[in-house]
């Protein structure tokens, strides 16, 4: 939940409570698709069970807003098929089936489908545990329910056309989600001032950089071009707790930069931002930018950790995807999008962009 | 929740109970305006909660079922104000702005806003209420967030900008709540069978209706053509025990349709039920009129009462009320309408309509 | 929960919601027990479902209160037996095993204690449900927990040595369920007028019977010396709705005692009722028999009705049933009873006795 | 909560959300008792919610395990009391009032029961969330109807005798969360094996220290013999982050003893811990030495880091301490250990004792 703490102040549950649930929701689904009928091999239990523990492995502290900074070129899916792979070579490929089905080479394609799809187990977990913590229950949905309305065909993972409804909810609740809590203003700007506090983070000597920092998180930022198996090596190393000492250490260093985008965090005193339905114009920018430069004796270079703007969007529901699946009672597959009203509003369908300015108080 | 107890094993929470949730959102919401700056007497405050603990007062067992059945002419609404009215006799006007606030004649309207309208505290308490009961999670609001996202402006109910999510999923909420829940088929056609009893029911005369039945239900049965203040008479002694009773003594009774019903009802054998989104047609209804008259032996009059079709609707958002307003932070006003996209969803604004054909199995 | 729902209003759950619960319970204890390597065969299991489903069929409307009044001859366990007996002729033969498991004639014991014992399913889920339901939190129970604690050897039910503290929060909980909820003082003296109802009603005519009541209800009133088969014919269509349209039959009714008793259980207008530790005297009770003769001129036939004296009491843990057995991990047999010092608290162990005072306010 | 989440993996919940969750039961506390009649000024309330927001200030990270060992001679009351004098200090004295109530030289001493005695809101809120998210339902308290069984007499924090049974229920939960949560064998070991590695970290020369460890505990471990106002600049900066790293660097120092405890807290590959009731002799413990000294080629110093035995203590109900006050509806005052049975069970008012012996796998 990266720093959304700074809003809901219970969002402190872990990933790895989130991979519990997700490998206790696997064990869910095999339960009530074998009850249909549906055959299930132990082994290919186990191998789910095992992908969803693991999906999240690639993830580094604050996920989503660190991804780019950390490790510029390694998306976190990268991350955790090469950490799985690593895993496997040490069990001596017992973890074989679990990576057949992460990459989707499995033929049996509903396992993929139940680690990665519109309605997966890892939604399925995460979207309840989140709302559960924030205590935002609009994004609340019935994971239960939604399990026992799943089914296969021909090894695809489709839905019994009777959870419709709750199909429905899934998506508007997801959407529901992005808005007041991934997304929400004060949390994202705080985010962008971590973004920013790596940025220029990066621009130091390395010396400088290994003073203020941890070996993992020294290590890979003094290696961004380094081999993947080397950044292995220090990511696996690497925590949330690498970047807080990591901002307490530079709160009182010589880079005012720095400094100041790290107290910004720890103090929860952030930069103000506005939204809007329509972007800023470049020249409401410069605007703000010019008027802080002269107050608060920026440089050019220096105003952009301080004042900056961009958009924010989520999607509910790609189209492009494979779309979901319905099955009625006597066995005839239906598309989602053909039979819900709701699949083909815009706001699920499209990117839903916001727009944001930020600047000091 | 009439009849719902059939699929939703655990929804036999009662309407006394609603009315305390009800009466108890009332004390929050005061709280809450009252933190806004909202001027509130203690008066006012009292005649709230009484409001709220009283509005539903009028509704009859198996209420929206029978509510046209058992009093014809009576809306609940109707009943309810002269069941206050006498309250208030009793009471000696203490009621009296109890009264104004639910007629909406008292001057400061947010009173009866709290009471009635688009988001009301009775719908706070029972849509959250029965999906709690029903276990459809999908139904859950934040009522909580709501009234604290509540304020006033000019004597009107207004709601902060930012609870423009929690609106969008209020409205959402009701739709999938009327779908999956109130309107659910299996409650549905066994409600209708009920509305069948009571119309077979009127059709005996006095003594057999007294016989089958308690003294309060055969006084209203017997008694359609009287007024209000008779009727009230009878009612005020009715519950859903009289009609239980009547359906187990019913169920041995000489009239074949009569004890029919009553048995499906209480055996929980009920007719099968199609729902489509077009209209079934006549042909189709006179179909399976025919089919069942020779497999049944049963006459013209009598299959009406096994084979019939209809529809069910609801409308979630109606655009024709008084619409719900947005207050920004600095006190503008604008409308929900307007603001939020899925406002203007059809699936909200226009009413919803599906179409059955009931049939025996 | 009887007439519970005077004092906590949310608890109008009903006994079917607990046989499912308990039949639920069942399914999670028999997964368990697998998971551990105790073999259940398919119809062991099945056979208990039915075992937890149909337990308690022999309860009638305010099972506890009524149970004595209504037919006092037929403990509540008999007319479970006598039902399933019943159906199983219906079934042919298919409840055979669930019958001997609910009488303890099945030779692998365990499957009985699951049924009844110390720490059953039965108990697992009233706990649980009732302490939810009323608000009581300190009833609540982990009832999962203890489910996963269950093991089996030589056929017999035994806790895992470290379940100890849930099994000691088990007993207490129980008993602070009696004391707070079960025997609340104000439902206590609810149900008292109700079996005095119920005694009086006895003492009409066979007509005057008839006519305030239901065809099942005078039925069994009417016929305390049938036999035990004559008795099921009308105990089988006897709820909760006969008994409350008795009481509003009543409430009318020109004998002075009934009606009486009828309006304060209708409208919650009860007898004051003084608990205290030690027995009121005869001397106690006569001396406000006398004032009350006078201050409502009744007779000293009538008083009994209306002042009367007697005692509650409960038992969380008798040690002369079959006592709680811990095993060890590697096996070992020891007593709950050797290895709790809370198992031998008094308060647990011994008849807990209050004695009340009931009177006219 | 420590180390517990190696036990509980839900047990993430920090000592903020415990601190919030404090401050709003003293909102509750309030409301209730000026219900009740009983005075409470505005700048009393508001003194006593922020003396519950800061109650735990003086608490460093995993701070009863490193209580002593990071601040030997500052107890954390001492702490949070030096802090809140250095805030008051910035405020201008608006705390000096919460210091009062803290310190308990505020006559009205029921502000003081509401922060630190037997049934105070610190404990209310700590035993209600540590049950909630470890899932130990066992302890789980009804924190709500205990605080509305509040009430005031002659400034004392006294409760209504009918709350006796959940007053009983909550020193029941207390000792079971003691003996089930907060003393569970396996963080309870993992503890013990930071203490260790603290003492061991002492040892260090002060460049190691530092080069192994954060600014902030780097600062405190080099300064233990400073005053209070410096260790206090340290202690601000200092937080759990702190420690991880640590133990993180640790993990690949040069020293084999804090490596190898480091190692097994990081991988949770912790020591074996044998609990019994009666303490292990010095035999028991030498033989063990003895025996590992051998095996794993440890020196006699060595060896007391992985080999070690101590006591696990509790008690629930200390009769020295202020004595719990019940008070009947006429006002009447009785102690409640002269109205509980239980008040006098050993278990609670003794200390309990249990002895364990650490050593390796």
């Amino acid at each position: 939940m990266g720093l959304s703490f700074l809003v809901f102040p219970s969002t402190e549950h872990t990933r790895f409570q989130h991979a519990l649930g997700a490998m206790h929701l696997a064990t869910k689904a095999v339960a009530s698709l074998r009850k249909q009928g549906v055959v299930i091999a132990d082994n290919e239990a186990e191998a789910l069970y095992a992908a969803l523990l693991l999906h999240d492995l690639g993830h580094g502290p604050f996920s989503h807003a660190l991804e780019h900074t950390l490790l510029p070129d390694t998306a976190h899916e990268k991350m955790s098929l090469a950490l799985m792979q690593d895993m496997n070579g040490e069990f001596e490929g017992k973890l074989d089936l679990t990576i057949q089905m992460f990459t989707n080479s499995y033929p049996r394609g509903f396992f993929n489908q139940l680690i990665s799809s519109h309605i997966d187990l890892d939604r399925l977990d995460y979207l309840k545990r989140d709302s559960f913590y924030s205590g935002v229950t609009e994004g609340n949905i019935n994971s239960e329910r939604l399990i026992t309305m799943m089914t296969v065909k021909d090894d695809i993972l489709v839905f019994f056309t009777k959870a419709i409804h709750s199909i429905e909810k899934f998506l508007l609740a997801r959407r529901m989600m992005y808005w007041s809590v991934y997304l929400h203003k004060t949390s994202f700007v705080a985010e962008e001032l971590l973004i920013r506090f790596f940025k220029r983070f990066d621009q130091l000597d390395k010396a400088t950089k290994s003073s203020l920092s941890t070996a993992a998180l020294a290590g890979l930022a003094n290696n961004k071009a380094a081999g993947l198996e080397d950044k292995i090596q220090h990511f696996r190393h690497l925590d949330d707790n690498d970047v807080w000492v990591t901002l307490k250490a530079a709160s009182n260093c010589d880079d005012f930069i720095l400094a100041s985008l790290a107290n910004m965090i720890l103090n929860r005193d952030l930069l103000k931002i506005k939204i809007a339905n329509q972007p800023f114009s470049d020249k409401d920018l410069q605007d703000k930018q010019q008027s802080f430069m002269q107050k608060l004796s920026l440089s050019a270079t220096e105003i952009d950790y301080f004042v900056f703007a961009g958009s924010l969007s989520t999607q509910a529901y790609d189209l492009d995807e494979q779309p979901i699946k319905l099955c009625s009672l006597d066995g005839t597959l239906t598309s989602f999008d053909a039979s819900s009203e709701i699949a083909h509003f815009p706001i699920l369908t499209k990117k839903d962009y916001k727009y944001f300015l930020a600047f000091p108080k």
